[in-house]
């Protein structure tokens, strides 16, 4: 039944019938958890035999001694292996430590504080307040870096195709404070959003109508994370930029954090060679190089870009059946009640949701008393304050099938009973 | 011969001596190198078993899967082992990834810009210039980070028992835009000093003269490097200042980027439980967690306090003949000549060697025309300038021994033919 269609008896049949649901999963004493984004144990095992790939072997490619310092942009087998995944060429590549999130500090950093390399130019130098673009409902992490450094974010619309594009090029035409946009391009954290192929292309053009030290953070952390094999391909924005000249406006991530192991991986960034050349050298000041081994382990165990396809393939054939569960729940459950809307998303870690507006908190809550935890509501908004109070994100590659089954269940009712009261009130 | 007693005469005989000496050693084609302070194959090679240590066994004290996220402090038993070569409680430990440099870098920018936490007593918020004191000679990353980050360096001698302490207390006192000092207690880079107990109880007490946002920066690199069983101990640092009631003021940095692997190794930080929370908390801005694997691998290498002792005990007979062969030729080839004086180290990595003033760079070239490389004079002052144009660091670690036999031969004409000229000049 629609809930705008239901009669004021029938929402208060509908309200005792929910109530009586909700208090048996709450008698039931639950523990469930639908907040984490991170890989299954199931998941981390696919990579297990990275712990003996070197076999006492270190030769590598530029025939160096990968124990000792040095190489701090990383080894050439991996750059190769990762310029792939970002669409850029080997030579624009610097494979990093274990974060593509210290990689992304570092970049934000070094343009608030340094200008990238030309200190008149450094964001703060101008003294206003900096401020970043941020896609919503987007990536928290990306929020909380800002934040930490007096970065004001000013968010625009994601829409199905990605950023809303209209908005962001206005907001760069009349703000010249605004000095980067945070983009998840494919399988954006959380709605699994891929950019479309115009908005890649108006994305490369930014450089032509930002100020000249206004950087794109392209956070491909989702890359190759498709659920299957005909999910949409992500358009190459370097190739664009090579198209409009506009390669140094472009800072591309990466990591293997959900390829191969989350707390032990590499990550890498994609930049134009003058981009590089500068960040390499800030690099320098904090560090002699990235750990050269575990770069060497990664080329070991993924090959080339036919051996990650395969690797990806079999993460997806773990996740795929936990996003299943969790959309035959939202389909069965809320399909045709106008009580909320939902991604289907082709990859990535997570299912976006909204509620009616007003409600996510609520849900949130019921759902917690109930013994599911979810993301706090509002987390996937700069500030953690969703204007609309709707957005929720769900996350379901950590529990096990049947625990999604019976946490998907509670969370169906929480929605329905938020939204029954609030029709009621 | 002692240089100032020799006649004009004397002094042109040996001029000529020198000069065919010099020739002869350049017409060979010699291509050596006493410029890295790196560990050699045959070191690196002590820690191989690190690649295979696992065994696809990741168990571990906390039982967490260290193959995924979190952790941002490091695993217990990593901070077991390590605080005790810091000398500074598990829980006042910190580990990190493979740069303590990144850490010192990291801590400094958290006082430049964050205050520590506490925005209102940020370094750079006082709108004047942040200083910071320097022993010199020391170690010239220290001082590039300071240089990067716009902090001006204020060189301090370094006397044979440490920093000279009438000097820091009075400039401290007197400015305070000081915010930090940069030390390197035992085995100093070059100089090898070790700081004596007054000293360390000196420092642990400089947290009561300095502004309260004001750190020791005690990068304890070669905690454990002795070359020899009876090389003196260092006071502990975070013991004294428990008695002082200024365990804030300090922050304790070592790695064992020298122990294990340069490149592939851990770092680690000790701090008062206060610092390392707010710290802990500021990484996690830029990070999720450092690799664990890495730690539970050096954690199965070196096991205990017995296992690190008896590790560098191995580190010690590759190097002690190398620093054996450099000191040789320097008593030999210039004791009793007035022309220079040198440091017989007792651990660390480097011997620093003084010529008469204004040599240094004279010197350095004179090698470098005949094959053999040397730091570049001044590299061990701030901005690169050694007033005295006097000091180098003569770095054994990589070469052979047979390579430091010719080098410092080499060397030690260089010194003489320089000395000799300056003085008929």
């Amino acid at each position: 039944m629609q809930l705008d269609q239901a009669t004021t008896e029938q929402l208060r049949d509908w309200e005792t019938s929910l109530t009586q649901e909700y208090q048996q999963f709450k008698a039931s004493g639950l523990n469930l958890d639908l907040t984490r984004g991170k890989p299954s144990a199931e998941q981390l095992s696919l990579s297990d035999s990275i712990n003996e790939i070197l076999n006492s072997d270190l030769s590598n490619e530029s025939n160096t001694d990968l124990r000792n310092y040095g190489g701090l942009d990383g080894i050439p087998e991996c750059k190769r292996l990762f310029a792939g995944v970002l669409g850029v060429k080997p030579e624009e590549t610097l494979i990093g430590g274990n974060s593509s999130l210290t990689l992304m500090y570092m970049a934000v950093q070094f343009g608030l504080y340094q200008g990238f390399g030309d200190l008149a130019k450094s964001w703060n130098s101008e003294g206003r307040t900096v401020k970043f673009l941020a896609p919503v409902p987007g990536y928290d992490r990306h929020f909380s870096v800002c934040e930490h450094l007096g970065i004001e974010l000013v968010p625009v619309a994601l829409k199905d195709d990605g950023p809303d594009m209209d908005a962001v090029e206005q907001l760069l035409k009349s703000d010249p404070t605004i000095k980067g946009i945070w983009c998840v391009p494919r399988f954006s954290n959380p709605t699994g959003t891929v950019y479309s192929d115009q908005v890649v292309d108006r994305i490369a053009q930014l450089g032509k109508i930002a100020s000249d030290n206004f950087r794109v953070f392209w956070d491909n952390a989702y890359a190759v994370h498709s659920l299957s094999n005909d999910a949409p391909e992500l358009a190459n924005l370097m190739d664009s930029c090579r198209k409009y000249g506009t390669e140094d406006s472009v800072y591309l991530f990466g990591s293997t954090s959900k390829i191969t192991y989350a707390g032990a991986g590499v990550a890498f960034a994609g930049m134009s060679k003058a981009n590089l050349k500068a960040f390499t050298h800030h690099l320098g000041m904090s560090q002699i190089g990235p750990d050269k081994i575990n770069q060497l382990r990664h080329v070991r165990l993924l090959k080339d870009a036919d051996g990650i396809t395969e690797h990806m393939r079999q993460h997806a054939a773990v996740l795929k059946p936990r996003f299943d569960i969790v959309l035959k729940h939202l389909r069965e459950g809320l399909g045709g009640t106008g009580m909320a809307s939902w991604n289907e998303p082709q990859g990535g870690y997570f299912v976006s949701f909204d509620t009616l507006p007003g409600l996510a908190k609520e849900v949130v809550k019921l759902a917690a008393e109930a013994g599911v935890k979810l993301t706090p509501a509002g987390a996937t908004f700069p500030y953690g304050k969703d204007p609309a109070n709707s957005n929720i994100r769900i996350a379901p590659s950590v529990p096990s099938l049947e625990e999604i089954d019976r946490a998907m269940a509670v969370f169906v009712t929480c929605v329905k009973l938020a939204s029954v009261k609030q029709r009621l009130s």
